[in-house]
């Protein structure tokens, strides 16, 4: 008899991002940003474990998973420190995680800041701390336990911001750390960002998995939690059974067109940039408004404009001296960036001082 | 001492669309595909009129703005014989469109089918008769009152189906009518996309006009109702309000992104077409997969699948043939067309019989 349908679910996503890692490795991609390990020591991946039933459920694939295709597998878990017992609760999770058979197990502390909010100052932290665990670990790749679910909040979430097609593209399947460091661009996996968090309670559940629910996650003072037990029931009740399924797939075909209007974007720039900097009005005017726009945009920020300052409402006036062309005077974006109309380019200069 | 402000929103959108009419008569945009009346009359726009608070204050604001710019104004009012009274209604909706000053007003009356459930079989029926009344009054154009809420509305209905950026978009502010014909594909405008429905609400109330509030709007039967009534308030009190502006932002961006990788798509199977209709896989092979599959997909309803059969599964694995090629078979897509590889071609084709 096999494994219960849910246990062979989340084992069959583990198996194939380890099979995308050991790909990886034989394509010669550079693990982290410290020197390879001697050739002879398998490639080790890391699971990131809260120990909810999502990462939990990960953590028991990888450690299923990893011995059969030759990979070590090792686990973090994180103390944000924010909770009463948080480190005993982690230290816990780490004992767990090593009773799953995997080595080496770390529960890291971290300082939560308050950057952006505490939702987003933990994001960093927890982040920060398993990037430098992955290369502690010389790790080749760190999965984390995101779920459909996860994914269709995110979404939601994008969507509340309204800033076009990017920002409804989810979580990637596969991505960077924060710290950029060379050759850690595909560092990070979720393998289940195409199973529904059900599937890995009832797998904890089937393998007696000792789970926790964090309190966060039912704070309705987040606006995360407020999504997952306010927004998306009332979504489904209106809109059908699906919803969540539909924002996932939203999520990918945003993704793959936002990648494809990047890389327009990437080339009309370049094609439209003279030597000295400014922009041919000529070779932007017939772009198509997405495509146009976002040149504008990056030409702006390359200028000197702060990202989260510049606004759709910035980049539609900056258009108008292309496609609405009257005369205006320069326009004044932020960070003290100047746009103007001169013959025929666009120039986007910064003021001295 | 100027209109209440809510007046003056309502007037000033209308303003800007009925300008932007008056510049394609300019232009020499043909008129309906009727042929042009004579050159010494007033182009003519025509309200289309539920009785309801957004379009009783298109109406009122087109009757207001229409003689300041030399244009005429009529309405229509659809009867959609669904409601015990109806055609009272309409009537009393046509005596209120008179009593603005429009001229000439028309109630129609339309059988409702069945095709594609009964709010889409309303909708084709309503569009059929707006565009029967657009030509047979010769006008230039239709005004349509759906505000900022109704476009709201219509990117989560769009966001349910999870079909990507196009689905997303909403409706236009300028869109041609069902029947295609020529020179008709800017005939409707949505001046109060930017609206939003409370400034309707409020312009009816300070101008004394009698609304009539369609009790379909708030049956929870219809998935719109519950979008409205449900939905879009548990969103609002989950991720702040502002989420009305974010959705009708998402759909302009949306459908600018939309109809950037439409034109990519086109110009991109032009160029990997064969005079034999075969495609060359080196010319798709390294177009970003979202170019690809709208090439493909295009490719496909060409051939003859028809378009509401032809999921993006179908899509995905005709993409293998090209990006993961190792000898499959021959694909059957939806409509008996065959999908093969063939030397450095892609084969779509129709089976006879």
């Amino acid at each position: 008899m096999g494994p219960h349908p849910a246990v062979a679910a989340i084992r069959l996503a583990v198996r194939r991002a380890l099979q995308d890692v050991l790909a990886d490795v034989l394509a010669g991609a550079p693990r982290a940003a410290a020197p390879a390990a001697p050739a002879e020591q398998p490639p080790l991946v890391l699971v990131a474990c809260s120990g909810g039933a999502d990462s939990m459920a990960l953590a028991s694939a990888l450690a299923f998973e990893a011995p059969r295709l030759g990979v070590r597998a090792g686990g973090v878990t994180v103390d944000h420190g924010l909770q009463a017992g948080s480190d005993l609760r982690a230290h816990e999770v780490a004992e767990r995680l090593a009773a799953l058979g995997l080595a080496p197990v770390e529960a890291v502390t971290v300082r939560v800041g308050r950057a952006g909010g505490p939702e987003a100052a933990a994001r960093s932290a927890r982040y920060a701390a398993l990037d430098a665990a992955a290369e502690r670990h010389r790790a080749q790749a760190v999965l984390l336990g995101h779920t459909r679910d996860d994914q269709a909040e995110t979404v939601l979430l994008g969507l509340a911001r309204g800033s076009g097609t990017r920002s409804l593209s989810g979580m990637a399947a596969v991505s960077g750390g924060l710290s950029g460091a060379c050759g850690t661009d595909r560092r990070y996996r979720r393998p289940f960002l195409a199973v529904d968090r059900q599937t890995t309670r009832k797998a904890c559940l089937v393998q007696a998995l000792p789970v926790w629910d964090d309190p966060h996650n039912a704070d309705p003072s987040f606006t995360r939690s407020r999504v997952r037990h306010e927004a998306l029931p009332v979504l489904e009740k209106a809109l059908g059974r699906g919803v969540v399924e539909a924002l996932a797939r939203t999520a990918q075909l945003s993704r793959d067109d936002a990648d494809a209007l990047d890389a327009w974007a990437t080339q009309a720039q370049r094609a439209a940039t003279r030597a000295d900097g400014t922009l041919e009005i000529a070779a932007l005017h017939d772009l198509p408004p997405a495509v146009r726009r976002r040149v504008l945009r990056r030409a702006a920020i390359a200028a000197g404009a702060p990202a989260g300052s510049l606004f759709a409402r910035h980049i539609e006036e900056t258009d108008r001296l292309i496609t609405a062309w009257r005369g205006q005077r320069p326009l004044n974006l932020p960070g003290r960036v100047e746009a103007r109309r001169q013959g025929g380019r666009l120039v986007l200069q910064q003021a001295n001082q």
